[in-house]
């Protein structure tokens, strides 16, 4: 069986996973949309598909599945749409960055018993995919504690960060995500703190560069998420997870692994400096997961459940910083 | 000029003390006093020196300075009187569990001018302070965060739990004091998460096993310490500072450094089991920085205030805890 | 300008090798050969090219340029041919196991103008590359020692290691050109000792399984290359090279990049078990420059005069060992 | 008992050897003497010993045992003269530069069944010895290949070079001797090749400064020295032993293990740049097994044999560059 994608966005994002759908066996690329017609057809010309209107793709008779890399405003309602349509959906993390319209596009998905994937691509991090797997062989026992390190190599755009919807929602996100994944037990309690500390525009425009976030389960397990939004090093991803047994932790990636020694030291090169080049092989698996789930092998996840749930723990750490207190999750989902 | 020391309590750390002291070519050891008359006696045996009471050694014209390696309990009494007898202190940490006891003998101290350093040896680890010099030398610009990673090999008896004042009193405390020599600056909040997961005899004797803590600055520099009773791989203690240039790391440390390559991957040894064998250096240079202050090179630190300050972020962090809010420092000091 | 291409050979490396052509936006896939049918034919339809014979495709007008995956018996005819049909060549290496057919064959090049490029991959993997880069950048001073490690997961069957022309033509080759990749001067002795110790078969098809090999320049730079056929942990495949100012080392590779820690110490996952996956990269790397050579883009290298030198080192291996001394490479090349 | 220890040569080794004898807890160090007075006064004022000539030490009741750090050129002539005496003779290596020198005094040594240990202070290091007890244990099966990496900070003077017997007899003599305890069976072939590449006035001594070596036993076990007399980063002292199941490996060591990262990338301090500092350990560990073989507690290894063996090896070494061949260690044992 091959899944025949419909492409939303022929952004950035999109150029990823286009090249995923189309490097997959079982799938093909039948169209794509984008609100600026040269890039629809640029992507079209590259993988020979067609250029269509989201209506056409809705309306589409040969196509079974979609792939949503537009605007972030625009995720719940297309998600509506194309579930109505009956078209398996791959959507761009985050659903929408309010708790209540995410709640609403859910019940749509459920009524109409939608399937939806959402983006948290990290997931799929070979890497971090060992990690979990040697969670789940046992090797480490129980798990006890998650530290998760995410630091990106740069701050984005003012601009971005004010359409961002705060740190807590575009960036923490992913290790909330992260976090749940691995503690095997839904968190119930959320702490954060908060700072300002690489660029003064980034607290002008109300939001925070710099925060640490501690997580608790009902039985006591625990997780720490350090963000910042610099490393001048590259981007650092790092996980990892204590256990009654043991501790299982995922390095850092490079693009060479190389290793200069002289009098100034041993010097290995920066880490990867952009998060597509850092999750190269995570995108594609993550497609590729999508794809084997509609071949009925394995379920479609991250499900848009996974996405709220992220979604209220990002709520409840802005509340926690807000109010200064320990906040229960039940507070905000 | 020679320090000529006495040595109170010939225990586990009394001897540690007693082997620095010894080996240090600016200090001589005059005399020790234990509770127990055979296990001084057998110190003195091997450094030939004598055996004498605490009365004695706080009377003798021919001891200058004293280190301190009797039960908590006492340190507070003993410093205040070695102090009004003008004898120099080294007081292994803690001061006292109490907060205000430890602030009136700081009170006397202060009042007889006299001169007291605190045990926290881990400022002397040759890595740790590597770590601190980078930061002096502007290597990783201003300090924005700081990760302090501290699991025991394993639980002490419960017997020992129950009079150490728990763990943020008793493990944690070391963390707090070198948040502090990283940070640059005072905390000025704690948010503490906490659970009783190795050992459920900790719980029940009212203390927690696993522990998160978040300190805050008044600029918004942020700390995290991670600490668990239980690491099977040994003795975990790692700092990692992140700045607004760079990261600074120190690693861990294992008694050989071999690696195993077989069909079962690459193995390395695991860590020091103990912390005198990790901390090795870091007691002969805690004491040799001691005698040094004592000749005019350098200030006899960490001082009383330094433990003063790390027990009040204990006290805070308790109350974090017990409260599920973030607790300002200014509440407990 | 699009090159169009026919390959030769839809065995293992040819797959690769249609991967890395059908991939590259530069180049075309026209026709596949393979006295296989079947083979050429499931290639073909997987590509979407067609099937020819190796006749047709040296007589095709739309055919720029092949790739020879063929027996390496076959490879100095077909680059003869090839050559005198206008065809730019890449062929796998050998050219040929007898350095007189080599180099006969490498007279018609010569007398055809034609373009030949010989597949040393590892000149392309990323990592060596970085390494080759710092020295061209001046990162160590003058090249002075270089050490390549290079050990197989498991050893070849007998058959193969049989019609292979032994360990130093077959496996030691690809190190004599890294090892003239990275001098930066024409090695001119060879020293060589060898044994069998992982499989007496091996000894009994006239082969060995374990050497170690010594070369020296004019000038007196030096290489080390440590070869085996059995490496339990993985593909062990790693450079260093020194200089007057440094070194520069790249490091092993393996799948994944995890730790686990136990009371058993700390283990890594072991290397990459085979060639295909540790040098993904610098399969398609090698024929991306191949394209680009062809454009114009840089030279067609390494060139059949690399392989014709790396093959006389070799013999110089071998009669070195035969002979028990110091084989001067004049008196083989 | 206690061992009573006589020092014969107050200079740099001699200091760290009178530290380790003090320092144990089953020696004493009775008397010292040097040809400079002031020197011997000096090292019995620290450690409140006498000074005495070496007949008076040679004469001797109190004294038990020796350890040699006079000039190389006194110290076949002084072991003689102690084991004659009854002494056990502890000798820094080596014993003579001249096998010829050497064999006589082993003659002398077994007339008179002496106790002789030779000072290859490396097979002490706690890490090699790690390495060791691996292969002993069975980690990595039978032992096929061991690969030694030996390079100096910087070369000694050229003086030094002169009377040093060159490079194999000086600093490769340590690798021979940690081939020979790793191998577990005697090297019988040697061949190497050497060039001058750090300092021309070392060429002009008759001396090398970059060498390889490659050693053969009867059953094709073979290993692989490369030497240095410069390495910009520090001391670089590694080694790892492959066999029929694995590998293990001594990692190169570090006065201070952080890691400082920016957007130059990761970077480890230099290694040690001393031989005393890098080999602290194994210079007291050599010496308290020669105390504890004078118990009765293992035997003193490595002995003379050992030394002589290793000078044999040196001896192959320079035969196999000079007549640019394969030499059997027959030919100059």
């Amino acid at each position: 069986m091959t899944v025949r994608f419909g492409l939303l966005g022929a952004g950035r994002i999109g150029k990823v996973h286009a090249k995923a759908v189309t490097g997959d066996a079982n799938a093909r690329l039948v169209a794509v949309a984008d609100a600026v017609p040269e890039a629809a057809q640029a992507l079209a010309d590259h993988y020979g598909c067609a250029v269509r209107t989201i209506e056409a793709i809705e309306a589409a008779d040969d196509i079974d599945a979609v792939v949503i890399c537009t605007p972030t405003d625009t995720h719940a309602d297309l998600i509506e749409h194309f579930v109505k349509a009956g078209k398996a959906v791959f959507c761009e993390k985050p659903i929408d960055l309010s708790l209540a319209r995410v709640k609403s596009c859910l019940d749509v998905v459920r009524a109409h018993e939608g399937t939806l994937m959402v983006g948290f691509n990290r997931r799929f991090d070979p890497h971090f995919r060992a990690v979990r797997a040697e969670i789940d062989k046992g090797s480490i026992g129980d798990v006890e504690m998650v530290v998760i390190t995410s630091r990106d190599p740069g701050a984005p755009p003012v601009d971005y960060i004010r359409r961002s919807g705060g740190i807590f929602r575009d960036m923490t996100i992913h290790d909330f995500d992260m976090a749940r994944f691995l503690l095997g037990e839904e968190v119930t309690e959320v702490v954060a703190t908060a700072a300002v500390l690489v660029d003064p525009a980034i607290g002008a425009a109300g939001d925070f560069d710099s925060v640490q976030v501690l997580l608790k389960t009902a039985s006591g397990r625990q997780a720490m998420i350090s963000n910042s939004r610099r490393a001048t090093y590259g981007y650092d991803q790092r996980i990892e997870v204590h256990g009654s047994k043991g501790m299982v932790a995922a390095e850092n990636q490079r693009p060479v692994s190389i290793e200069l020694a002289s009098s100034a030291g041993y010097t290995r090169p920066p880490l990867h400096d952009f998060f597509m080049t850092r999750y190269t092989e995570a995108y594609a698996a993550e497609i590729a997961a999508f794809i084997a789930a509609l071949a009925g092998k394995g379920r479609a996840e991250p499900s848009g459940e996974d996405g709220l749930i992220a979604l209220a723990l990002a709520e409840a750490a802005l509340k926690s910083v807000a109010e200064g207190r320990v906040v229960k999750v039940s507070e905000t989902l």
